[in-house]
């Protein structure tokens, strides 16, 4: 009779798999891969636009106190209207020192503690929290995220947000049916350069974006220890595709107005073998251990938007090479590049009076030029930011004003600079990448985690 | 009776010319384009490896005296063991002008004069000329290099050599069976950055070269009255694809020994709307006037090869931005990077006996420290012809140098740089590109213009 239920339970596992599988699924048509969308249930409303009600005073539960959780823990003390109240992490000694760095910077312990497995899940069911900060592994992010929601609490989640097609649409419909922000901590979207690029694109300087890139491209040989219990090499070793895409592709998303105007529609990807790959896995388990690494040493990925513009984005984390974090904009008049020197070239008119005739958008134009027509054009959040951003730090600064925009609106009942289909669209090329590639680099119809909607919004707006 | 002549005449013309697609076309085979190659005929024999009888003095008719034959003209008397025979163009006063550029180098006139539509006929048939040095637009390249092979004279074609497969087959069939070289002449493989990377990575200053990327951008905008007729607008009006894709991929398939130890096996393309590009026809036909612009802004392209390492070439002629002519290399071992600047980053081992042990692989080294490199690992080529290359010039010498190779490997009865297999493999772009974003960015698997023997070389020799 055990032997019954137990067969039993485990059909039913695996029909629910199936189904779920297929909910969200993809097949093979007209030799595109398109995946499902199935209608919005009844009981979700889109989070376009949402913004929930103001909140005097976040306070703020963070669950995950590695080496990226315990950098927010040393800046959101430096962030107005908010408070660390509830500190978790699987280890207790963490959270401790969580605490530490807390009175080191004379900001109150967190009143609340939280450890093991099942720590968050206390967390989550705290009624003294408003926002759950995430900062655990990859394949946490989504579990944790849903629970939160549906224990009334806003979340912001380390990158990516998810892993699959199946958490982004965890993410987009448990916000949508709990009416709980879900943002992404994509701080790239906060460097100096891009904000004021993306500034700059708004007000037209670069004429119609055509064409941009965005990349990470970062030898993470020095690392690999970092990652509890291996999880990032463990994901590499067992996953094609670009397995961290939203550095590269947040920050561009925002000048092109994904789902804002524009959607991405189709994707193609491909990689080579791992031959730096493989001798990484091999330099940390040792020869004759290893017998796959599957994640390319480079991953390339073509994306076509239904405005008819294109993203290049590129992923290469264990070649020895130049660090380059692509941010790349071709429009019709003007050019930006990043990387390997930020680079700007803009026609000669309308640059605020700046003395601009012998410029154009064929030539870099010199440094000193471009850091007067940087700060001519500089992000208004970067003003209001960027000189408590760079004492704080975190990358640069980056992440203090990522912070501080996410207190600012929650504090202020205002939407998030990014939204939960920012969120899903951004961490989807993880899946969609993979099963490219696998498909012998197939075209991937993109899914459209708004359901049609995607051109309500006219163009992005930071509140 | 007439009638039926003409309709038994329509009939066979239909079925040759089906039989002629069918034969070299492509079918949708498991979600991949794929290509016939019908066997090698037996009259045939492979050209890999190939060298012609020494020729004492070579003898050359140039046909065409736009602007790059022109140039051609002012450079070959610089070049030792070669004398301008003839001239050719469709216009008389061309020829002429080419002449008086002769006697301005103190050379002799060209011996014989041609002119109008079938002149190249009549110098192909001259019996005093050795090499026929096309500088003809794109669609001319193929059947005048045909119809000189079959003419017994060996072939230098401007780029692209071919702009459809079936071009690619007849150039590679014509030499096959002639027994004549057929070299494109693919300049940007003869740049000072680009020798000198494909002899430090024959040297293994690189590792193993697993991604590189090689593009072509550069607005045209100041270029389109240079070629007759319009010819080069048309063809972008008419063309999705990479168009021009030899500068990008030429210097980048010699790094990665195409057919000789790897090949090119699936390609995938994406493009842009015509933004810039519709812009651009409107201003030379007249807003209204322009019922099409096929080419896109940007065009990308993702190759694989067989040992698993990948290409990206990018194309974009319309868009004001910076020059770009990228010629990347990532290896396990070392990093090269063409734009905006000439950037090194290898490891600080056996550089022959220069100070590197602060270099690697991950930091761009100075660029003191690169001149001292680059002077350390200069290609051989350059070493004996820079000094008179950047004196006679023609992009910077490059084409100088590359005139120079030409000569010398006929003169001394050697294999040339560029075989008939690259001008196919390179030019084959073209049309491999359209019919990807024809259909939808699906991947095609690329031909293999050896017929297998893509592996019988070990590496590209320089001789």
């Amino acid at each position: 009779m055990k032997k019954l239920l137990i067969l039993a339970a485990m059909a039913a596992l695996i029909l629910s798999c199936g189904k779920k599988a297929d909910e969200y699924g993809y097949t093979v048509k007209n030799n595109q891969i398109v995946y499902n969308t199935p209608a919005r249930p009844a009981d979700q409303q889109s989070m376009l636009g949402f913004a929930a009600d103001p909140i005097e005073h976040v306070r703020i539960g963070l669950v995950g106190l590695g080496d990226r959780g315990t950098g927010a823990v040393g800046r959101l003390p430096y962030v107005d209207d908010c408070t660390i109240v509830a500190l978790c992490d699987l280890y207790p000694e963490r959270v401790e020192k969580g605490q530490k760095i807390l009175e080191s910077l004379g900001a109150p312990r967190a009143v609340y503690e939280y450890s093991g497995e099942e720590g968050y899940k206390d967390l989550c069911q705290n009624d003294d929290i408003d926002l759950v900060y995430l900062a655990v592994p990859w394949y946490l992010h989504t579990p944790i995220a849903v629970y939160a929601m549906e224990h009334g609490k806003h979340v912001a989640i380390e990158v990516p947000a998810a892993t699959s097609i199946q958490e982004c649409w965890d993410l987009v419909n448990t916000s949508e049916r709990t009416r709980k922000h879900c943002m992404m901590l994509e701080n790239c979207c906060y460097d100096f350069f891009e904000m004021t690029c993306l500034n700059m694109a708004q007000e037209g300087l670069f004429g119609e974006v055509v064409h941009t890139e965005g990349s990470y491209c970062h030898n993470l040989e020095p690392f690999w220890d970092v990652y509890q219990g291996d999880w990032r090499m463990t994901y590499n070793k067992d996953h094609h595709g670009d397995v961290y895409p939203t550095h590269g592709i947040g920050p561009i998303c925002q000048v092109m107005n994904i789902h804002r105007g524009d959607k991405m529609d189709v994707l193609v990807s491909m990689d080579t073998d791992a031959f730096s790959g493989m001798e990484a896995a091999e330099a940390r388990y040792g020869k004759g251990n290893v017998d796959h690494y599957d994640n390319g040493d480079n991953t390339m990925t073509f994306i076509r938007t239904h405005n008819g513009k294109t993203i290049l984005v590129e992923h290469s984390v264990v070649t020895p090479r130049p660090y380059d974090r692509m941010f790349q904009i071709q429009g019709t008049r003007g050019f930006a590049n990043k990387y390997p020197n930020e680079g700007l070239a803009l026609g000669g008119k309308d640059l605020r009076g700046i003395d601009s005739e012998d410029l154009d958008a064929e030539d870099y134009m010199s440094d000193a030029e471009r850091d007067k027509i940087m700060e001519a054009y500089k992000h208004p959040i970067l003003k209001q930011y960027e000189t408590k951003a760079r004492e704080v730090g975190g990358h640069g600064g980056m992440d203090y004003i990522m912070d501080s925009r996410l207190i600012y609106c929650l504090h202020n009942g205002l939407p998030l600079d990014q939204d939960v289909y920012d969120a899903a669209e951004w961490s989807s090329l993880v899946e969609l990448t993979e099963v490219s590639i696998n498909h012998g680099y197939m075209p991937v119809v993109i899914p459209d985690f708004t359901r049609g909607e995607w051109n309500k919004l006219n163009g992005l707006k930071l509140y």
